[in-house]
């Protein structure tokens, strides 16, 4: 569960170490970059979790990979942390600056310095975000597949190993990177696998973009990234169907994985989150559990057959009323409680903030961890929904909450808790796309053992030896 | 280009260093598992590539992990390298005990030690071989998809990050992987994902497995590996084609690519190997580059959409001759002569070793790669061929050649450095999938950087401080 005594006592004012930088780093970024009121910082201490506010000592808004490493030079020498900033969208605190120091707001760099079509690749800077980059495609007849739901930077995606919808299909971030550009903690400017270079893949030395993947900004600060981009799908589906339980909605993900369907998306709301969104969106759907699929083919018999094999498949698990569409607007319809699963949870319950729990687990204990953990929210008397990118065993429940009552707090976290070790207890993991921040940091142990913490220690030791990148982030001190 | 004095002198006579460990590997191993005879240990030295053979001092033959842990500490203790062995199909010296040391030959641990149909997962000991586990999958309807042509270890594969024919479409060794169990320097055992945890993907923490997909032994021994395996396609279909230039074939390829067509196959022949296939085989085909295809899908429709499509795209690039086949014996006729490239090859030129080159470009550079190439090939007066994975731009020259020739050596060395730095010149790599070794040792600052090599050499140096862990191999001393 979350310690709230990592936290350091709020405080508005300035640390003096820090103060003293400013007029050095005025001298690199010009006065309007550096930011030091506490209106401005105060953005800057909380991502979208449920962590106390604390706010860095001093916003930098760099524009160049020259600045970036410049200001961390400065902060390595003065061992003052340094916090990447993408969109603030993440959910594990990872933004928060509870020891103070240097936020690098990254948004100002925002361009995408490199398309090759004919290479499926681009190059982005840490401003961009996937809608953005999306939007640079438009007319490209390409796309960037990794879609977590929220509008987050490709690069801070990248430091959280983000994946979600399209996963099971196109892959999550870890398998979506050709090449990063990197800032280490003494200012060095690092291409993981040498500057301008794109192979599809390589077998030359040490994984080093992988070394960075999921890093939660605590190894280095990612200033570029060549990432996957894939052809749009010419054509597609979107199918929907019920199910008497959990089970048989599994079991028939294992039935079209086996079938070698290359699905694009298969997404699952348990009964409690299908009736928060009839309720809302006044839907004609069963309040069961339900999967919500998307085919897309080189044309339109490709998805149609597609779409075919995974209704004969439902119907053998007991599905009920299969619906399928084939156009924009009916696929939308379809789709639409998917689209507005958060919002509908949200909607029971007004004046609250969604608090959203993340394990991922074999595909085989899926129903048996969705089940009891169904029966542990039904216990603890909270109200909660579950919706789950179930072709990678991966699902979150969502908590409208109300922050200021700690005992309310008190039973979310400990929900949390039971779910983080149920998973645990089955294979799985605590976190399948959020990252650790520090809301999972007490986790790591039991997942990994005492070997894996000792090395990651040692790698962040090896690569950040004072201890300046995102400190307190992923590993305990 | 590979420099000889890299290697000690030979010497048949076990170092008393070494010699003085053997009662303590006996006692562990039990005699028979420890050996020291020359005519054994010669075996040990080499591997499928073109160095001098090292034999290493000791070969054992472990038979459990806690067995290479007891090993390997005692390795640590005296300074003693220690070199991992599985086929020995590799291609760059990786397995040359050129500092001497103990060889650990892994073939012992040949068992699959879980199966987890559900989860799509199964976990091998490093003796286990791809062709081994196929079989041993073969009533499951699942298969293991990374195929490098050679029987190699899977483990071996994945110390080299190998891929081969599929990983256009199921990805390489890389994206295969979800947990290793690898024998640190110090004897440590560690579960790179945590014991017994098979997610499909996770967000926690720093991606230990990927540092050791690649490190080819000289950070830890792997003796395990969660590895997935996919469903065997319901249907397959396969298909040739050939074009008038290799611009055409690839423009194809980035075709099909940009139709969201799931090719599981796309390998290239230039004209030169299709003489030889022709010659060899007798082979009613064109002498002109060509692509064979092949497409998995859910059912017959499925692939005969997919196989249409291709055609489609083949012929708007001038392809000559598209043919195709959805029977057995059908596919292995058209396939026939990609199946003997490598033998077509080597055929034409009796009492000879091949020697294979291995570089990775993007895609939209590979024409000019590979025609560079061959002028290079044909203006040296060698004769040799080109084949390649052309879906990812990887490509290898096949030459058979007379390694007792030390002129005839040279031309050949010099041939594969220029297609190295002609690889480097357009953002590819100097190794797609056989790996650094020796071979490819002087090309790692050149791709990567100063910074690269770096970072690669503090990481070697925090997880082997003493040097034991197949030194001398991927990062130059």
């Amino acid at each position: 569960m979350f310690s709230h005594n990592l936290l350091r006592s709020v405080s508005s004012a300035v640390c003096k170490k820090c103060e003293g930088l400013v007029p050095k780093f005025e001298a690199i970024f010009g006065n309007e970059y550096v930011k030091t009121t506490e209106s401005f910082r105060d953005h800057y201490g909380h991502d979208e979790g449920h962590f106390p506010n604390r706010p860095p000592d001093i916003v930098l808004m760099p524009g160049t990979v020259q600045e970036v490493s410049a200001a961390i030079r400065l902060c390595n020498e003065q061992r003052i942390p340094v916090i990447p900033y993408g969109t603030g969208t993440g959910l594990e605190g990872g933004v928060t600056a509870f020891k103070g120091g240097v936020c690098l707001d990254l948004k100002r760099m925002d361009q995408m310095t490199q398309l090759n079509e004919e290479d499926f690749d681009c190059v982005v800077q840490p401003g961009v975000t996937r809608k953005m980059l999306n939007e640079m495609l438009k007319n490209t007849g390409l796309w960037f597949t990794v879609d977590p739901g929220a509008d987050a930077s490709i690069c801070g995606m990248i430091a959280t190993q983000a994946s979600g919808t399209c996963s099971v299909r196109y892959g999550t971030m870890k398998s979506n990177v050709k090449n990063l550009e990197v800032v280490l903690a003494d200012g060095t400017i690092l291409y993981t696998r040498g500057k301008n270079r794109r192979p599809w893949k390589s077998s030359a030395g040490y994984n080093l973009t992988d070394l960075f993947i999921g890093s939660e900004g605590t190894l280095g600060v990612i200033t570029s990234a060549c990432v996957n981009v894939h052809p749009r799908p010419p054509a597609l589906s979107a199918a929907v169907c019920s199910f008497p339980d959990v089970a048989r909605a599994v079991e028939t993900v294992v039935n079209i994985r086996h079938m070698a369907l290359p699905i694009a998306r298969i997404e699952f709301l348990d009964e409690k989150q299908m009736q928060a969104c009839i309720a809302h969106s006044k839907l004609n759907m069963e309040e069961k559990p339900t999967l919500f699929m998307e085919f897309h083919g080189a044309n339109e018999r490709d998805v149609e057959e597609q779409t075919a094999l995974a209704e004969e498949l439902c119907i053998l698990n007991q599905g009920i009323r299969f619906e399928a569409a084939t156009d924009t607007v009916g696929m939308n319809q379809l789709w639409q409680a998917r689209h507005m699963a958060y919002y509908a949870t949200m909607s029971q319950r007004k004046g609250a903030r969604g608090f959203t729990t993340d394990v991922c687990v074999p595909l085989s204990q899926l129903p048996k961890v969705v089940t009891e953990t169904r029966k542990d929210i039904d216990a603890s008397g909270m109200y909660g929904t579950i919706v789950g990118h179930v072709g990678e065993g991966n699902f979150h429940c969502i908590f409208p909450v109300v922050e200021e009552d700690e005992k309310e707090m008190q039973i979310i976290w400990g929900l949390s808790d039971r779910l983080v070790k149920r998973a645990l207890a089955v294979g799985g993991t605590c976190t399948g796309e959020h990252g650790i921040g520090l809301g999972k940091i007490n986790y790591l142990k039991e997942e990994l053992g005492e070997e894996g913490v000792h090395l990651m220690k040692l790698l962040k030791k090896t690569l950040d030896p004072n201890n300046i990148l995102n400190p307190g982030k992923v590993l305990s001190e």
